[in-house]
């Protein structure tokens, strides 16, 4: 098993918060001065929202925060984040992703990237696990999550 | 079959409800088979939100739609939009954007264009005249919503 650190964990947790919801089990969190200012999950199902990923949950639960908060920030998600979610990244000009793993989905790293942010992908197994199962057990609702035609 | 005005006027509409509520004035429609499905405008003031930008709120009052409407479907908002909401753009596939005015914020029209999303800019003198007098009287504010560091 690796070692995973806090921050990383707090995340995780996060995303098997939303799965015992019934929800999609992706989660975020922001992290600024040491500190984690927002936590969040996939609320899809949950709420029927159309919005908010996990990343996006957190960035609303961390509230109203002036730019210079964002831009020593660093976010946290299990999962690469999305058009959606990686333009909010770049909206608030958050530095720094620390992603759990890309191998079920890749989003936006390479426009991260490009914009100057850096980008950190962990391969952690147990995100690529809770999504392989999720995915495989739900692909409709999964197709769904991310703006994809039915089959 | 309405047309385009129909649709503006609306968006329009919803950028002064939610000046009137004591926000920032964008307003943003999504419009499938000639029928408004979701509406919305900035809720940063009204519901201390970081995400809700007119587009996410128009978005989340959709609901959880197909993949397929959003393919169909054409999204109105009153000022040019963000990272973030281009994002939520793309993320959805939805094809095209009409846009009340680019003149006092330019967003990621070239993003959404270099993705294949057709975008036409209005210039709409109401629009225009609706964010100058807002961002004059409420700097701070807007730069928040921006994400831009205050003066």
């Amino acid at each position: 098993m690796p070692n995973i650190d806090t921050f990383m964990r707090a995340t995780i947790d996060e995303a098997r918060a939303g799965l015992a919801e019934g929800g999609i089990p992706i989660g975020s969190v922001l992290v600024h001065d040491g500190r984690i200012i927002g936590r969040g999950h996939n609320r899809r199902v949950q709420q029927g929202s159309a919005i908010l990923h996990g990343e996006m949950d957190a960035l609303e639960n961390a509230g109203r925060q002036p730019a210079s908060v964002y831009a020593s920030s660093t976010l946290y998600t299990t999962l690469s984040p999305c058009a959606m979610c990686t333009g909010a990244i770049l909206l608030y000009g958050i530095p720094r992703v620390v992603i759990g793993e890309n191998r079920t989905f890749m989003g936006e790293e390479a426009l991260l990237r490009e914009r100057g942010v850096e980008v950190e992908v962990l391969q952690d197994p147990e995100c690529i696990e809770l999504m392989r199962s999720f995915i495989a057990a739900n692909p409709e609702l999964w197709n769904e999550d991310i703006g994809k035609e039915q089959h």
